[in-house]
């Protein structure tokens, strides 16, 4: 019995991996928050599906566990990459728990630890750089801006030091209904060291109805409405717009 | 006439995406380094290649560019995801400087500009922290330790912000055999400010022949000798070992 954590990437099929593809086909059980069991059910109707809403995360993985304990292979799906801001992390941490605690069977035979596999996929920044241009062809930082987990304090710390060190940005979970202004606080934030001239740029719905991507100014992006499906770029002082794409030089003869 | 900039992934077929598949196995002409090459060749053997050798950025991006002048659909691929640290952003440039001179066909036609699509993939980052558990859940930044094209203080001040940001930093092209002792340098610039015990993590080959992954602390990473296909990672201040595998939380209630 194995827990497979996947990263089914931006929501296409295409997008996915050849092996997530393959570790979809084989299992017995889907789980994962709402959403992403309807994206992913049309290409794998014939599965077992658990699915959560929002904000359940321990609570999935525990299902996700307790069906593996049930003798089934699962895979856990999750957006973009399951290893950034998604359910790797709890996976392991919860699959070594059980196993530490010698979980016993009802027959009292000490069961076999659950094996976790996690299947690589494409994060939101990556597929949202390649539809912007090439905003993170040098160093890059990510950061969330959700502060349900994380004190405001340190992302605003980290906002302040990313802009000093001169890396392009990939803000992610940016705003959503509870978080209203959040992008507005950052980019206020930002642009105490940067101009508001700086090359920024917005994707969302990646791979999916209703894709988007917009090049603008950080003093553009500030009066921008983002939700939690955007992802966010802001370029270091070296990033240009290049035609209607956002381009982050490597240094190469023909860039200067 | 397309030049599709495509991310392969670490490796490994089962590592690319579907939509990175079908450009591969529908375009005509196929260039890269060497080494990548051969790796996507058996899988599409009946392809044209172009392989060029290491450093030939520019040359490699210019001579894939004018097969689609001939009219020709190429795939230009790049190990992992060509937006990070590769060449989509050479390509997106140099595809448009070739637009705005209005190139002129032998017939004396104005050719139709060159389109650029760039097609996402799993860089070595994702598909090396999935390996080594789930280094990357909260907040971290890239950063390449190669100073061919980028001076060496400007490296150095990017690890001394990263470090005091407490975010995951993962550095690419750690060394070389030009570049031997890089790691050592970068790993006492940051001991300067976290404790030697820090959880750091290294991955390799991945998806190929070879394969590794070892979790270790930063005062052995100090003492590691990396290659250029190695990705290091250094964990942030709460990243904890969980069993063999590199784990930095996010924040939930049963990591406390």
């Amino acid at each position: 019995m194995k827990l497979y954590v996947v990263g089914i990437g931006p929501g296409s099929f295409e997008n996915m991996t050849v092996r997530a593809v393959n570790a979809l086909k084989e299992c017995d059980v889907i789980a994962g928050y709402t959403v992403y069991c309807d994206l992913v059910r049309p290409h794998f109707p014939d599965k077992d599906y658990i699915s959560t809403p929002m904000m359940g995360e321990e609570k999935r993985v525990k299902m996700a566990l307790d069906k593996c304990q049930e003798g089934k292979n699962v895979c856990l799906i999750c957006s973009g990459d399951a290893g950034v801001y998604g359910l790797a992390g709890l996976a392991v941490s919860m699959a070594e728990d059980l196993g530490s605690k010698g979980h016993m069977a009802d027959d009292g035979e000490c069961e076999e630890k659950i094996q976790v596999e996690i299947i690589p996929g494409v994060t939101a920044a990556i597929s949202g750089a390649a539809l912007l241009g090439a905003p993170l062809i040098h160093d890059f930082c990510f950061i969330s801006l959700s502060d349900r987990l994380t004190p405001w304090e340190l992302i605003e710390k980290r906002l302040r030091l990313a802009a000093e060190a001169d890396m392009t940005i990939v803000l992610y979970n940016p705003e959503s209904k509870s978080r209203a202004g959040y992008l507005r606080k950052a980019c206020d934030i930002l642009l105490e060291a940067c101009d508001g001239s700086r090359v920024c740029g917005v994707a969302g719905e990646i791979g999916r109805e209703g894709e988007y991507c917009h090049v603008m100014s950080l003093n553009d992006l500030r009066d921008y409405t983002a939700d939690m499906f955007t992802t966010v770029f802001i370029g270091s002082s070296g990033t240009r717009q290049v035609g209607d794409k956002m381009v982050t030089p490597r240094g190469y003869e023909s860039e200067k």
